[in-house]
């Protein structure tokens, strides 16, 4: 008859590869059909429960708490297996070659100086301090520990970030720096492209099959998934994007992440764009609806990044944008820049906002592509508004603007005359049901606005879209004739027309000042280049790696401080401070 | 000095078309600066505020109440102006010929019995019940109006399918019907595409620049821009779909809107791959990861979406997906068809359901790409389901799965076991920190699991992707050949993986049964070939637009039923039923 037993052990502490060994060596044992060595942990317990290893005995376990199942064939054998836990517990051996194991960062650190790296993937709960003391004797820090709270990750970073340290994690599977991987991380070649991922399995394929396209990798930098949340705002991505616009070697940067926070992204782009070299961008599930953009290359899978990434490093020639010869910025006075979207379409106001978005950071709308964006008050722009004046709110018993451009005109009047203002986009739909010539009407009031912007030392830049046919009533080239006959850029493609102010808008929205926030310091790159030496607190088996990769790595025989008392350990940190 | 005079006329009803021309002559007038010509509506009189046309005495105005505001150089040219109110208002004047002029839809049809379509364009209030009528009538219906409430919508749209007619909106601002424009529409010539568009511009920037190309239509259906919410369900969207695949001159389809509710774009998309030739799909804002997938061509812009219909109906042939010869689905037992994917690698899972959303109505995960697809129990998968094993509930002191296998092979085992499971995808992560030879544990429990499956008469497909370099210790080659040999499909591109078994899954989740939802009838394709014949209720111009294109018409002079009464019409209303 089947038995299971357990045994648990209160307050002990086991790294997870030491667990695994257990349990296999608990399985091997004579009579035993399985096994189960966790700690105890709601989660865990539920895994046990599931594959029936849960008696009653270990419901109560804590996570401090060392939970050891056996299923066996009888009592005898599920006895005699525990029985041999003891001699098991103290059977701990390791394949790292050191003589002396410091108990401490500091010590290693004193005993291996050039260490630039300290590698953390203690548990959760201990790992920020660990992280913590690395970034005080200044060491870069790979963090693999996962269970790490946002608030510590936002402090690791603030002190990171000023101190020119890069933390990678909480929680990063992966990086490789010039050749050397942390943690996961596949042998790449050397070559022509950088890596910056919040995404661990997402900068293994990437690189690999970067590697299996001939070509290689300078750094491949892991920031952790979290990196890219409101909250802690890109620190480490950001960090990594600039010292990659750096490095003269990087010819090519490759950024993969989740879907970022909507906020973080577009900093992110917008710091990508000043990187001086070209940028493939796989933000999986947040696809754009152009391929390129100045410098940007949008892919639409991790496959497809690696494959861009090695096509754009045989040619890194950075393309620019076919407007950019015709934008003129000289022509506007100092505080022009935004942009009023007057239409009478509202798809074409739609696809207007969606199009802008790879262009400019927030456009507000009466109909908005989002409820954030929405405009307070339908009757007064504000910043960059593109404004569907064929919605209901204009229309209840009021002809269409399609017909009636008497709502247009005066509101065409009142955006000229807002000094802050660099370009008005207006969409003309002819055809049946439309104006008869609605051109001979706006055009005029277009000269009026230009003058009134002239008189007033500013250039008034108009953009326009004609939607129709040669065989509309009003005839499509006609229209545009006496559209273009008064200065106004006009296009028969919106797609086209809003990517042409799109150019302008976004040149003369620039941001001045570099590509790191203030307060930041940068990454030193010298640190990066130096042989690849590292302090190892965790899982010996990453001490392993780097030593495989002839790479000088010291392993702390880490324990957590004062044996785990939390409020011990509070008043350890404190008195550090 | 400036007079600002306003006259306000209670309960008295005007097209928008007569108003627009009203506040033309009044502007007109001898000392008159400016005009307001509106129904009483709050967002008119804010409109009227903002340009100072709204004096103390039309504040109180309310919707049903016509008012007439001047300002003008004095106090006598505005009594004057408004002195002339009287005669102006009946001054109303038509240009359409027509010897007698029916009161009611009813009348109307019975005067132009060919007529298969009924253009409503009156206030939102009136317009479901002119709807209504019509549909009665067994015409379609073109429904201008907007302000028609969704349960109106809903209400006409059940009327409408269970009668296989159409109704195009509320608020449909275009339709053709083989060169024939409706409301607003351009001249495009006759062509091989067909449109279906809940986006009115949109439809006129589509089938403008496929006539600018060369290229022309047969139909552009209007749906409105609600028809594709959850509460429509895309009902004249769908209808309209499935026409245009019934309709031998269409080679090409075309479908446009803004974003779809995520449920019913999944609907639409599936009743698309069915439409036997290629579709063509701009969901403004809502792009795709992949370009083509076997019949459907995603397009960017709705420039793009005209270029590639263009390009399409030059040589139609629809191509199908590469995996496509080697499916061989009858392989798998009746019943099969859920995937399980068992991820160590988080982004390669997460990328994963990105890309099956291509392929799979929902798919569940542990950490879904949104909430609703959230796995009730980590530990238990249901329908289609993805997995990471690498998230933080499988890894409280426990080893990460690239690093030991024991977690997946149980999971494995539990799959294979499921008689409705056909497909199990797997990542193998090799590199440093990985596994030493994942594959030698995984390939035993891949053949375990496929020869459990074949016991019970199921056939287990088995797809991995490999993520590696050949300098890994682990050498991907190596790995790759142990998987091969139990019969796995292995890729090294995940893109690639999951498209593989995406393109299994969807043929065994094929629906049964036609394009239309039960209940519904099919539109009759000769009522949309017969010569356009039209009832227009409400603005005239409609009526001019169908004359000027040779289409016979007829023009109904609609006054709102019981005078406007609202408690009179619903009486009306219930005796009509």
């Amino acid at each position: 008859m089947t038995m299971i037993r357990a045994e648990i052990r209160t307050g002990a502490y086991y790294d997870s590869a030491f667990l695994m060994q257990l349990q296999r060596s608990m399985a091997g044992l004579p009579g035993v059909q399985d096994a189960g060595v966790v700690m105890g942990t709601e989660s865990n317990k539920e895994i046990l429960a599931h594959i029936d290893l849960l008696p009653a005995e270990a419901r109560a376990a804590k996570p401090d708490d060392l939970v050891v199942v056996v299923r066996a064939d009888d009592a005898a054998s599920a006895e005699a297996a525990l029985g041999q836990l003891e001699e098991l517990l103290t059977r701990k051996k390791s394949r790292i070659e050191q003589e002396y194991r410091p108990q401490s960062v500091e010590t290693a650190a004193q005993m291996l100086p050039e260490a630039e790296w300290v590698l953390v993937s203690v548990a959760g709960r201990y790992a920020a301090g660990v992280a913590r003391n690395a970034l005080r004797l200044n060491k870069h820090v790979f963090l693999f520990s996962d269970n790490v709270s946002v608030e510590e990750e936002i402090e690791l970073k603030k002190i990171s970030s000023e101190k020119g340290l890069l933390v990678m994690g909480p929680d990063c599977g992966t990086a490789i720096i010039r050749g050397i991987g942390l943690g996961f991380a596949n042998k790449v070649r050397l070559g022509p492209i950088g890596v910056v991922a919040a995404a661990g399995t997402g900068l293994q394929q990437v690189s690999s099959r970067i590697h299996q396209l001939g070509s290689g990798i300078t750094y491949g930098i892991g920031t952790g998934g979290r990196d890219l949340s409101e909250k802690i705002g890109a620190v480490t991505f950001r960090q990594g994007l600039e010292l990659l616009s750096r490095d003269q070697e990087t010819k090519v940067i490759v950024m993969v992440s989740k879907p970022p926070a909507p906020k973080v992204a577009e900093e992110v782009l917008r710091a990508a764009r000043q990187a001086g070299k070209p940028v493939v961008v796989n933000f999986i599930g947040r696809t754009r609806g152009t391929k390129q953009l100045d410098n940007l290359y949008f892919a639409t899978s991790l496959d497809d990044a690696a494959r861009l990434a090695v096509e754009l490093a045989a040619a890194p020639e950075v393309k620019k944008g076919s407007a950019d010869a015709g934008r003129k910025l000289e022509r506007f006075a100092p505080g022009q820049r935004y942009l009023r979207g007057l239409f009478s379409g509202g798809t074409l106001a739609y696809e207007a906002q969606y199009i802008l978005q790879d262009y400019l950071p927030q456009v507000y709308a009466n109909a908005p592509l989002n409820k954030e964006n929405k405009l307070p008050n339908s009757l007064v722009s504000q910043a960059h508004s593109i404004v569907d004046l064929g919605e209901d709110e204009f229309t209840v018993g009021r002809l269409h603007p399609m017909m009636d451009n008497e709502m247009r005109i005066r509101r065409l009047m009142e955006e000229a005359a807002d000094p802050q203002v660099a370009v008005i986009m207006l969409d003309v739909v002819i055809g049946y049901g439309s104006h008869p010539d609605p051109a001979s009407e706006l055009a005029p009031a277009i000269e009026k606005a230009k003058k009134l912007a002239q008189k007033n030392g500013r250039y008034l830049e108009v953009v326009a879209v004609v939607t129709g046919t040669d065989e509309d009533p009003q005839n499509l080239e006609n229209q545009i004739q006496q559209l273009k006959a008064e200065g106004v850029w006009v296009e028969t493609s919106n797609d086209k027309m809003v990517r042409y102010a799109g150019e302008i808008l976004r040149a003369l929205d620039q941001p001045t000042g570099g590509q790191l926030p203030e307060g930041w310091k940068q990454v030193s790159l010298p640190s990066l280049q130096r042989p690849t030496a590292g302090i190892n607190v965790g899982l010996e088996s990453f001490a392993e790696n780097l030593a495989a990769q002839a790479a000088t790595v010291i392993q702390v025989d880490w324990r957590p401080p004062a044996g785990g008392n939390e409020r011990l350990m509070a008043i350890l940190a404190r008195m550090k401070k």
